[in-house]
């Protein structure tokens, strides 16, 4: 088979690979239905994030179960299944904290821009769809739920989305989105999105935003802090990960609010002193989707939810490159990338 | 009547000052029962907090209301009260949602190192002992709740301590042993305390403490997994302020754990990719001790709890620079003063 490499900065390849097989009795092989470009791909795309030579790329994705190992019980050939970007064992402590991205044998998936894909931990990192294969165009949404909608859901959990309450999204990307449509789900009354480009606002009203804010920086909390009579947010969630959403995203928060943070930091430092005086609580890190995969596939199936929105370029896979390119130069929101 | 002033590192005075009075109408004035020397006192007593030429000192006290303004509904003259070490109107937003100490009105209390004290806001910061003047032998633990008991409180709230729990506090000051204290009403099953001085450890065992670790930083850390079988701690209590007990407390925290911090950080810089992979929740600032005041105020009333322990050293007043020196010199936890 051909899977996708990168090589160095803005050097994407689709080229010959191994085609994946068991080699735990632990593991699963699908054949992916469908798979996409990550926001956080683009860190070592742009070079911002060092990579040791040739990295196979890609954490996202659902298919088809093709062969599993002998200890695999939960799922078998022939089912549909979606994954998370992290395995799991699901019964260690963490995971049962409710941490599965905090494994104790947590793996970080990668080659999932292929159309094979070997899972570790089946058992505990996939999860099958109730009824059956489901009809190809919920693939899509369901490809989400793999992670960026795990990890806009995770954000919203974070911050503490409660109905009623007043929500910031600080990222435009499609964390950001569908950590809008996320805070929607869990009921918020108020959600305010920032976003300078008009196809993601759009999508932002469609996901349940009510506003939409255009500033930045220092004038985007004094926006913010307009809008909610001098108070500040409830729940922010910050879903880039540079300095300055995160200072956006702590400046925008009431005190004794919530930051929920899924934007991997890059070049973050908190002044200690600084943040104590703003009395936010803080918490993200890596989404545990595990925790999550079993709600959101249901929400998807049911029709409550339409995260595959946020895919506005669909390719074949051996176009991977144009994929990468297209969200760099910010063309395209999310990029869906299929075998055939 | 005299008052205490720092002039300059390890330069306590205490030196005529202006007897307080009535300024604003929504002003109290106390006749100081007790007050006493804080931890955070120490930062520029140590030269390790710059200040700007003299300055007046203490901001923990409980007496009896001497004077009220005209607007004052609450107090009046006669009754005993506790305030908390920022002033608040307990009306604005910030205070209704549970922050005093971020409210819109807040001033930090300063001058309480004194025989007299103006409080500001008085109906908002003051709360009066609900059953007229209570007993001499009581007034050390009242007046623990003005800050030191209040900020433990809060460290282990921040630190959503729960009944069951697993809770390490970092720092054997007045607050760590009062935040031991704390865990231990709201339930924590094992409650483990980090100190290597004996008189502490001791105050710690009998305020609910369960284990003590005598390791410093990475021995800590690994000391407390060892503890906790690898696991790490549900709720860490940060009551420090430096970045090795900072660090110390993330290290000690199991994912999906929370870190409650209320030592005043100096010098304490989060690496937000590092702080992103442990998935620890973060909460903390300036203790809201309003908002616990009537109910420590009762604990201590009924006899529930006894946080006056921590006071292993008495002066009168006008020995206040011994009270700095046995702090500093770590030969008293924490110093009591009284006027005569």
């Amino acid at each position: 088979m051909k899977g996708t490499v990168l090589y160095g900065p803005g050097d994407i390849r689709f080229e010959d690979r191994e085609t994946p097989k068991i080699i735990e009795p632990t593991d699963a092989v699908l054949r992916i239905a469908a798979t996409c470009v990550c926001g956080s791909d683009l860190w070592p795309y742009r070079g911002l994030q060092p990579i040791e030579g040739p990295t196979p790329m890609g954490h996202e994705y659902c298919g088809f179960v093709e062969e599993v190992g002998t200890a695999v019980k939960s799922v078998k050939p022939g089912q549909f299944v979606v994954g998370s970007f992290a395995t799991s064992d699901n019964t260690c402590v963490h995971c049962r904290y409710g941490y599965p991205s905090s494994c104790v044998h947590r793996e970080w998936m990668l080659r999932a821009q292929a159309p094979f894909l070997r899972v570790p931990l089946a058992d505990g990192t996939l999860v099958s769809t109730p009824e059956g294969v489901p009809s190809e165009d919920l693939v899509p949404s369901l490809l989400t739920a793999s992670d960026v909608l795990g990890t806009g859901w995770f954000a919203a959990e974070a911050a503490n989305v409660k109905p009623g309450g007043t929500v910031v999204v600080v990222g435009d990307g499609a964390v950001g989105l569908l950590g809008v449509l996320s805070a929607k789900q869990m009921g918020a009354d108020r959600i305010i999105a920032m976003s300078r480009h008009a196809a993601r606002q759009k999508l932002a009203r469609e996901f349940g935003a009510t506003d939409i804010v255009t500033d930045r920086g220092d004038a985007a909390v004094a926006r913010i802090k307009e809008l909610t009579k001098g108070v500040g947010a409830d729940s922010v969630l910050e879903c880039v990960g540079t300095r300055e959403s995160m200072m956006q995203a702590i400046g925008s928060t009431r005190p004794g609010g919530s930051v929920g943070y899924v934007g991997v930091p890059h070049g973050v430092e908190l002044a200690g002193e600084k943040l104590f005086y703003t009395h936010i609580h803080l918490h993200g890190g890596p989404a545990p989707v595990r925790r999550f995969l079993a709600k959101l596939i249901d929400l998807i199936l049911n029709g409550k939810i339409n995260p595959g929105k946020v895919f506005d370029l669909t390719l074949s896979l051996e176009n991977v490159a144009e994929g990468y390119r297209a969200m760099d130069e910010r063309r395209a929101i999310k990029t869906l990338l299929t075998p055939q």
